[in-house]
């Protein structure tokens, strides 16, 4: 009986609407009712991608669509630059040497935020650039309208990987001219994961390479989603619930969203600061999907994690890699209010204060619900 | 408010159970009550693959799988014979091809039952058999057991899909020694679509080829599954209700669940035979999977499978390929009993006498049911 919290950057929480749709009895993936949903789901992850042509919708993890741009475009020997500066970035450029590129890595530190003068300097004839969006890891939104804009300036197509993003911070696929942009179900978009999706330029769809592929082969799926069809039976339950949190997404406006993502941000880091913890994700605006946080001198990140699940059911997220054990992640990413995050500060207080860490008690969620509160404009 | 029939070989219709487990909220995929479900439905695949060795899991259609075996086995140039007589066989052919693969075919025509014997006169130093248990298109169960010790005694490695026999009918994975087994969530393991499953032979392990892969590659998530993690985000939602669904499937036992649809589609045979329709598919217990029926003189089958969906809201699947418009099938795997056999057949019938089709009324439903009640050793 004892209550669940989920405040990791993905999954994330599900609406219960959207998971009364899940259990709705299985449609057949043929038939009108399922068509029905179908073209609802497509033509609002058009607008939720904010772009013209149609979005590929698969059954996969990100992940399997990350590796989809690779497996189309990319022939063995093509020459790629994979910008990471995290655990995510990291493995694009992994995926891009499964498939024989030649990869060259634009490489930062975890937590630092990639700069277009130095992808500028870097390009030389690559036929690929691999960007991530928002770096789930350190909590960093990378500017991905400068990179891409730097990228197709010297010829190259771009990729983004807009899986923790998409929904929560502005992106333009057609605005920012952006060829290939990886999203999933599981994070902003408010729906579980497995199914994933995909949107392409008419320069991404001209650039297809020669790598074997099947189930991620883009024309296939094209072909059969211009028919309302599906070449292999999707995951129709959750493609009905998609389409019911994507309409959740919409009708509070892709604005709204971005805005309230924002002020979640906000309220998460003046917490933590509140409490007297020092913050890893950047200090500002541009981190409003997840906050990734110092843990205090004596205290392991880790222990901190495991100790709000056993004790009190509130899933946050560890390290990963080089910040296993330094920081914890408060994710903050979809259906999320701010009553949320001040449940997850008052645990993470908590928990502080019992191990014995030099915490300020009392001040947290008060400075977390001022700062969700008070108008955008001032900073 | 019309009430909904799904009749076709998958999607299937789901248990009530397992659509509230769908309803559950969402679980992180590295929680702990999560890994109690993921440990719980790996262990349930085990039995029902009848496997001592680990079953990978994946978010991905069954196709994707099927892919698996290929990205995972075959080199560029790999000698590879694909067994096919219906569009399934023909698909995986495809896949082989896309892979780079010498692809020789045995080929039959769609409906017939490929034998031992062929196979062996064909088999010539090929590297890998492709094998199609339960051909959905046709309704024919092929001898798996037989055609895989021919395979192997040439030295081939085997692989079976078995994403529509699974569960509703006999397949010894170990017992048999086949190679490689793939499945799908949403055929007789009666969950919705979006995960599939593979069970691998040390033989498997040990062939594995050069092709480029990564979502699909076997040793990244055999990894991950040691430590009961997942290397992409699971379909979490898709699992838990796997895990029920298994559950209940095991609760009647593997030899009841064999029984059943055994029963199933006897009685399916003996209405469409009572109505006086002609079977398409084996009128003998090998098939007991999906019933395929020719339609009527002067009866459009795909036209009929319209009639049935929009006027009564009950599904069948039409003819594919070279069956279109002749034939119509009744899947019978997963969650049927005898009264959704004669609630279809009461349709067809209901259908085709008002399409002006020479058909006997008032007798298939009886006999259906008598074939259901009479003792199996009585064929």
């Amino acid at each position: 009986m004892e209550k669940r919290y989920l405040f990791t950057p993905g999954p994330t929480p599900v609406p219960p609407p959207v998971l009364a749709a899940l259990a709705e009895p299985v449609l057949h993936h043929r038939g009108p009712d399922f068509r029905l949903v179908y073209a609802s789901c497509l033509e609002r992850l058009r607008s939720v991608f904010r772009t013209e042509r149609e979005v590929l919708l698969f059954t996969s993890s990100g992940t399997g669509l990350l590796e989809s741009a690779v497996a189309n475009l990319v022939s063995p020997g093509d020459r790629v630059l994979a910008v990471s500066a995290g655990y995510f970035g990291e493995r694009w450029a992994e995926i891009a040497r499964a498939y024989g590129a030649e990869v060259d890595e634009l490489s930062y530190p975890w937590g630092e935020a990639p700069s277009a003068a130095d992808l500028a300097s870097r390009l030389d004839g690559h036929r690929l650039v691999l960007l991530t969006h928002s770096e789930t890891s350190t909590g960093v939104v990378a500017d991905v309208q400068a990179l891409a804009a730097t990228a197709r300036e010297a010829g190259a197509l771009v990729a983004v990987d807009a899986v923790s993003s998409l929904g929560a911070v502005p992106l333009e696929t057609d605005g920012w001219e952006l060829d290939i942009v990886v999203s999933g179900s599981q994070k902003a978009l408010m729906a579980p994961p497995g199914v994933a999706m995909v949107a392409l330029s008419e320069r991404a769809w001209a650039g297809r390479g020669s790598a074997p592929r099947f189930y991620f082969d883009w024309e296939r799926t094209r072909e059969a989603q211009a028919q309302l069809d599906a070449v292999f039976t999707p995951a129709t339950s959750l493609v009905v619930a998609l389409d019911a949190a994507l309409g959740l997404l919409l009708e509070e406006g892709l604005e709204g969203a971005f805005e309230r993502h924002l002020r979640l941000g906000r309220a998460c880091r003046a917490g933590a600061r509140a409490m007297g913890l020092e913050l890893f994700s950047p200090d500002d605006d541009s981190a409003s999907v997840v906050t990734a946080v110092r843990a205090p001198e004596g205290v392991d990140a880790g222990e901190l994690v495991l100790t709000l699940r056993d004790r009190f059911g509130i899933t946050l997220a560890p390290g990963q890699g080089p910040l296993k054990g330094r920081v914890f992640r408060i994710g903050h990413i979809g259906w999320f209010d701010v009553f949320d995050i001040t449940t997850a500060l008052a645990a993470v207080e908590l928990a502080l204060a019992e191990a014995g860490a030099d915490v300020e008690r009392g001040v947290a969620v008060t400075a977390a619900l001022d700062a969700f509160e008070r108008p955008l404009t001032v900073a």
